[in-house]
């Protein structure tokens, strides 16, 4: 891995915040101690796997669980980036929980001592044995041993919870998934996949409500970016087919900018010319304006509706400005090579790409190394 | 004249559709025979002086009546445009009006024969003795004489309705106000300037509106650009004082090629960013958008509200492409120069000031000369 890693990373004056410098360390380098810690958080069943295919694609390299291990570890590995699923984190089994009558969902479930003490501890460069929680068997396995990467994913439902944990993130995720969209996907899951009933599906969503409202969606408030997914406003009830996808962007970061389209700081609605991208009915529009989200500046791009032609998505690309791309047409490029994934055809896909670039930029302006992107 | 003209105009391979030839004539050249013959449809107390004004301004020099001849002559002469009033082709005088019970605005009250005989004779270099309907005495004086010039501009009711008359027009501008607006600026000039009550204006309106929707509203569908003025949708009931204002612009003509905002073809509405453009309430809000006008496809390219700080137009400009300015700002170094013009804050004056760039770029493609821009 160390020597995948030299390929992939090095250390030039077009690491962005070293551009002004005059001198700049051009020693090859592998993972040198700085890891740059993300934090990834959402409900089950909402795209975070594919989201970290995204991401992990734009790195280079196919993500695989530690090698000889559990064959249940929920860590996925590549070159560049360990994605560490937080349920590792549970300090009450499925059993535990049962007796204590809480759900999944609840801090009382969670190590967020351990959680914290490992985050920080991979972030100082060193290895940590992490636990197991096995989601087939619902119990706590033998701890497997994680060594610090250069950038290390932390996903699942708490991670912005524990304010320790928080303050260890570089940059914040947060997958908001609204509750028609919710429902829509698990029903396509849970009733066509797992053969469910509608009605479970129903009961299953209502029983968590209530935690999700209270532990899970109040960490939205400190994500750096949120992609919200909601019905189309293109054609009324769609029941969730097409989606409205927006990218909340914070403001005024140190280690980001945000995307725009057109004009940074306008509010622009897009309907892109027909001539130029193939749409079939209801089309596609794009919205790019500023807002608060919690009080904060932010600024939000929009996309409702879906590509037709996938391949065409470059003239969209192409008005778009501070994607982090490194070459023209790198989020096409992207968007193509993984179209097999779900939402490669709306803007799921499109702002799942944007945000891996973005991860891509942060860990560029932190480490100060220039990431060769992967062809 | 032929001296001023000199200056302004000469043969190069800037003239647009000239680009591509391997030799151009580079003879200084004043008027040559060539006129370019432009039409402007408006019905009184729309703008059309105020229009007139903004394009001379780009061609430079002031407009003036023709030295030493009738001081009510309606005839204005600069440097390279000469601008005749169609109402010079009454047949009817005031008088012969009221026996026949006929409007200003109806045919019968029009001489469309000497009108097309001498704007033909005019557009093949020849000059005209041309009537003059003097506004004063409603009566017809005697003809004076109107020399070929670079561009003639021929202005008033009919300019489209005669299809000889229309098929020698090179450009054909309509100013289309909607009934509010033309109510607000009838109220604005002859109540406060004229002294007329609010009742017999509404009279007069009233009186002129069957023959003006028979007569002079069809001709709106020949025009290659229409200003459209509108009420602002910004604010409700707003009563004339912030205009939406709309320029139609036919697509797929040879001579000129239609603005637009961001992206050609698209459909866009744009909010402009509030650090870079200074706006009270009710603020800015552009559009830009294909649509179709009488079955024709066109560009419309739309302003609703009004700017605060005319430099700041540079801003907008730079949003536009196609404009036909011939340095970076020249649509705001005009509106600058003609500020105290009215209309200087809102879309009309930029609107106007388009067009008139785009008679410029008419003018030069047709003669394959350049116009030299005026500072």
């Amino acid at each position: 891995m160390q020597t995948l890693n030299a390929n992939r990373v090095r250390a030039t004056p077009a690491g962005l915040q070293a551009r002004s410098r005059a001198r700049v360390c051009r020693v090859q380098a592998a993972k040198d101690g700085k890891t740059v810690v993300i934090g990834l958080a959402a409900d089950s069943g909402c795209g975070k796997s594919t989201f970290m295919r995204r991401m992990t694609s734009i790195f280079g390299g196919s993500a695989k669980p530690p090698a000889g291990g559990n064959p249940d570890s929920n860590t996925l590995i590549s070159d560049m980036t360990t994605v560490i699923c937080l349920d590792d984190y549970h300090c009450l089994d499925r059993k535990g929980r049962a007796e204590k009558g809480v759900t999944a969902l609840a801090p009382e479930a969670q190590n967020f001592d351990l959680m914290y003490e490992q985050v920080k501890a991979m972030k100082e460069g060193k290895a940590a044995d992490k636990p197991i929680y096995n989601h087939v068997t619902g119990a706590l396995d033998a701890p497997e041993k994680i060594e610090s990467p250069n950038i290390l994913v932390i996903e699942g439902l708490h991670p912005f919870y524990d304010e320790r944990v928080r303050d260890l993130l570089d940059f914040k995720v947060y997958l908001d998934i609204s509750d028609e969209i919710k429902f829509a996907w698990k029903i396509q899951r849970d009733m066509a996949e797992r053969g469910h009933s509608l009605d479970s599906i129903k009961k299953s969503i209502e029983a968590r409500k209530p935690d999700f409202d209270a532990y899970i969606d109040p960490q939205k408030k400190h994500a750096d970016m949120i992609i919200q997914v909601l019905p189309t406003q293109l054609v009324p009830d769609d029941e969730g087919k097409i989606l409205r996808v927006r990218l909340i962007q914070k403001e005024g970061k140190k280690l980001f900018d945000p995307v725009y389209l057109f004009d940074e700081g306008s509010t622009i609605s897009w309907i892109p010319c027909g001539r130029k991208l193939t749409c079939s009915f209801p089309g596609i529009k794009f919205y790019y304006g500023p807002d608060t989200w919690y009080g904060e500046d932010v600024s939000v791009l929009e996309m409702d509706g879906q590509f037709d032609k996938l391949e065409e998505l470059i003239y969209v690309e192409s008005h778009l400005s501070n994607t982090s791309a490194k070459f023209y047409g790198e989020i096409t490029q992207q968007m193509l090579k993984n179209s097999s994934f779900p939402g490669s055809n709306n803007g799921t896909g499109l702002l799942q790409t944007i945000i891996g670039l973005k991860v891509r930029e942060v860990y560029e302006r932190i480490t100060e190394k220039e990431v060769v992107p992967v062809s």
